[in-house]
């Protein structure tokens, strides 16, 4: 247990970094949405490794097969199945992670837990299981999209210590964001950004930061208080993912400095009737519930834990070594985390859409 | 739906903060738990309002029922039952709210949301909803501490600009936390931010600050990946109680400043053949599963939204008007909030005790 | 966990016979639903003790309490909480019980599970536990009769051998089946089982029977193939309460033994467009998914366990002995079961109408 | 929504009878179990069609393909997904109940829900949709052997008006059951019922029947009050299954012609001190909990929906028609169901090990 997500628009994944493959099934999408196969594979492609001189060298084609729930390229409504064959593997790259724990991987807890593990690609832990999130989480988009008009965009906010402050939330393109390998929309700042990674990754180091993303015209109305508050499942989301270690929405750690005065979000009276409010600290989201500003959130991915640098370490059999890691790994997870947020997002806005529906919708 | 949290340690809260009254049930406790009443009770105490000259006046003597699942203190395994009655209601404060919508409260989108909402205190999303929450943490913590002398403390770390740096999470006890109406363990700071407090407080203004929480002696092995990691599951937790902005595990935002080598926890061999770790960067948990370091985790609160100074705003028939709130609230919530944290790691950590029980300890 | 029901009419009880009380959380009922409590009072009152010569003599008033969820009596789309305190407990009538598990009770099965049980009054397994499911049924009933005029009705169509063979499930009514204390339709009908109960109640002895159920004006699509088929769950609910042994839908056994070209429900084209059935033996169900016609469930429920006749048993200590049962108890559990069937039924088709709302009404 | 069962042993079933494939994931099945392959493959051999001269003589090699959740054979305790791809489609056999809805089948009412449905092979109405059910069975049954040398095994008890009266659930074996193509442990039976088969299958037409199922060995204390009543997900479980329309637990319908004095089973003291009944009409569940005794259910099918027989139905724009269905189909499907039935018991057995586990192990 712990490989589905979402009530009503419910995945749940499956596989190992090396084995038969990895997949996802997507149970409660609704009827009659006409899929476009290839902006499911175009999120795929955003994230899979080898796109580009920052990310792992691993090659794998990642190619998704839908082995049900659609006629024709609609869905039916009934469970969509889909399959990433695995490919690429090259398990001696593993064999002395096999014996020595990886510092601030998931080989010692996993070992700990189910007492078995996978011993190559770092089984059910390796970043190849946000395959089965991100095919989902682009069914999730087409959906919200058809819906509300609704959209997903997510983006590098920070690498290490340089961050890009001028990115405008309401206006940011996926364009912009795709414009450059690190996917920052703002190209100067992208440049320092990629030379930072590269020349940690040349030093056998890695480096964390911050992603940002937002959610434009989402419906007004969703989110469950008391638990299942919408900032509350956007947290659980993303914090769901590798290598996160914190979640801020609206104005986050830096609102706590603010008094209320400063912080509340004045409301406006518009002439079509609607409720607009002056700022946005609450990132849109009150009392658990969004109320039609742009959701705004951030999270913090650490540094790769897989690095070449010398490491002090243990063996699974008690004693003291020295680990330098040789498989291929990404220096900086950050630009193929940006669609994984976006899938997260956009599963977490799918799945209130369809219970605000089903809770508010009768009269 | 909404109302529920927890999969096997499962808890669902009720009521309006007017009304017949607030509770919860905690459905899937383990049978043969002696209960200490008094120290549900004594949570409670820590979460109610009139506790001190800086939490609002509002006097509620918020004591606890328990309608079901215990014979002579011990737990049935059949549901416990949970009431705290309403007691001192004046509707009369909120009459000029249930006209104008509070900035960054829930008011405007409940509206939305329901079409409807409980006109005074706030109904369901008044902080008096925490009360089932607390009172269902207070049997989760001593389930824990039966099962692995678990123990949760969370304390205030900072109020608005005022830091305490200098709290060891390995050391800090409940008594130090209790030794000041803030809860902080750190009595010097602890003054300051009272004084700050007091001093925003009376300008009719509010403030929020950061909470830290640790658990220590937490079982090895908790956590389900891939979606219910247990940082996911502690994100959600926290970030479904009012007017939380952000969340951190271990290193946090900050960890994503350091590099890999800096960041990475080497691993230590021991003399008892356990696994520790020369730092915790990670905050207890790797690869969404508990390692038996302490468990370290922060929490963002933002300035308290309901203030007396004047603001803008709009009326529910869609008018600009001007609110001078005249109800009894906390200047700064974090004092109260310190066991409302508890209360829900808490209930995360129990909950995955025996989901783990569920799946891993049959041979 | 076992105490909850539903996916999104979600409710959850709890309460032993002796104790506090016992009582139930509604989540997820729709938001502006005018509730009407003396309907709801009205079902308990059904299913209370004492309501006839042919029940328990037990009195219970049974007064519910609504503690949240509503405002000036209409929904608010909160958690619906409802109390109904204990009055009339006798435990000494339970002395003997407490040390001789009474056979087909569920005294011995607890004690195995949980280790520990209530010891007067049944604790969890007594039928006091449905007033819980009645109370919510009841919303129930008034949700699906405000959103589509479905209506729940059932009735006591065998008690031991008497069967009342001619009632039309098209046009039973709910005052037919008030109409006497057995609640048979078939007023001569109820002569004869009034009888048959009053006399084997005489001899200290018991007596089960059917209890048939149909949901008129159901909507059509209910259902969520392939494993909450709108059959199972039927099933799943009515055999969740005391004492059943059986369920059938439309023709049940007994169609088995029918050739698939007897069994067919032909198609009828209507003038309106709509699709009627010639026949129903499919009960108002066909893949899973209701069809508009009226659909038709039978239960079947044992003779009361606890007797006044002397039986073979074996105390808590595992010596052998004989117990004559010594409490106030129904020689015949279904004329009280009737409400209990109807609020279970109830309940499957609310939360199926939800489940449906959410998944297929988008667009 | 509704293609998952089960809270801990938790199966997801995925695919049309034609398109890419069918499936299963489990998820939640304990770590460091060694599976057999073969044993999982044996039992979709029992359920494929074309197996002998009474089932369909569509051929389907059935081979399954585990995709993760292995290591060398032995579970990694992380999601098990399997699929099997579909062959030998022959859409043309559909073409006509494409356009006309078979009575008594699942065409209209998913047209009704969904607006949509997949056109050939019944889509995820098709009988093929269970094989999910069987692989993720299988595994629930190895889990069941090695945890408590439980087993689960069924029969066809009737078929049409032939009833096998004389089979002893206590000593019935797979090897009988195995012994001739209807699965009829009674072999003079099994002739005369594969004799009426072949007859009513011969004139186009159809029959049904009743499979009984028992487990024995099956742990103490397995079952969840009040709603999770053992028999309850048992019934649920069974229910779901495709032409099933009704459902007993021990002594069923028949037992409610009994008096409580004759239906009660006795307690009796044993050596061991363990408790055993004189009589099993409970059905090896008390209180919703099993209590040790052999657990003996029965679960009716009806005939089969599809006939080559001419039939009065509708066409999906409404016009009145007649067909004759010409797909191949099974005469009767109970000889394949036997399986089937094993299968889902086995889940909900699996499942509520787990969840006994969860809460009553700790201590």
């Amino acid at each position: 247990m712990g490989s589905s997500f979402g009530q009503l628009f419910r995945v749940s994944t499956f596989g190992e970094s090396h084995g038969g493959g990895v997949g996802v099934i997507v149970d409660g999408c609704p009827p009659r949405l006409a899929l476009d196969p290839e902006a499911i594979q175009a999120e795929l492609d955003r994230r899979k490794p080898g796109q580009s001189r920052i990310t792992t060298p691993r090659k794998e084609a990642d190619r998704v097969e839908i082995l049900s729930g659609l006629l024709d390229g609609v869905t039916l409504g009934t469970p969509i199945a889909m399959v990433v064959r695995n490919k690429d593997q090259r398990p001696g790259d593993y064999s002395e992670m096999a014996v020595a724990f990886r510092p601030s991987h998931a080989d010692a807890t996993y070992q700990a837990k189910y007492g078995i593990q996978a011993r190559s690609g770092g089984g059910r832990a390796s970043a190849r299981e946000t395959i089965g999130r991100v095919a989902a989480g682009a069914i999730a988009k087409q959906l919200l999209a058809r819906a509300h008009g609704t959209e997903v965009i997510a983006w590098v906010k920070r690498i290490h210590t340089i961050e890009a402050s001028s990115i405008d939330p309401a206006s940011v393109t996926l364009e912009a964001v795709e414009g450059n390998i690190v996917r920052c929309p703002d190209a100067a700042c992208a440049e320092r950004m990629i030379e930072r990674i590269e020349a940690i990754g040349r030093e056998g180091d890695s480096c964390g930061g911050v992603i940002e993303c937002v959610v434009r015209h989402a419906p007004v109305g969703l989110g469950m208080p008391v638990f299942d508050k919408l900032e509350a499942d956007l947290a659980k989301a993303v914090m769901s993912l590798p290598a996160t270690k914190g979640f801020e929405i609206g104005s986050g750690f830096a609102g706590t400095l603010l008094r209320g005065s400063q912080h509340n979000d004045a409301f406006l009276a518009t002439e079509d009737g609607s409720l607009r409010t002056a700022t946005n600290n609450s990132g849109g989201i009150q009392g658990g519930i969004s109320n039609g500003e742009t959701i705004v959130l951030r999270v913090a991915f650490k540094p790769t834990a897989t690095i070449r640098k010398a490491q002090q370490t243990v063996t699974s059999s008690g004693e003291a070594t020295v680990l330098e890691a040789k498989g291929r790994h990404d220096p900086c997870v950050l630009p193929r985390a940006v669609p994984m947020v976006e899938a997260m997002v956009a599963l977490v806005l799918a799945d209130h859409l369809l219970r605000q529906q089903a809770q508010c919708s009768l009269w």
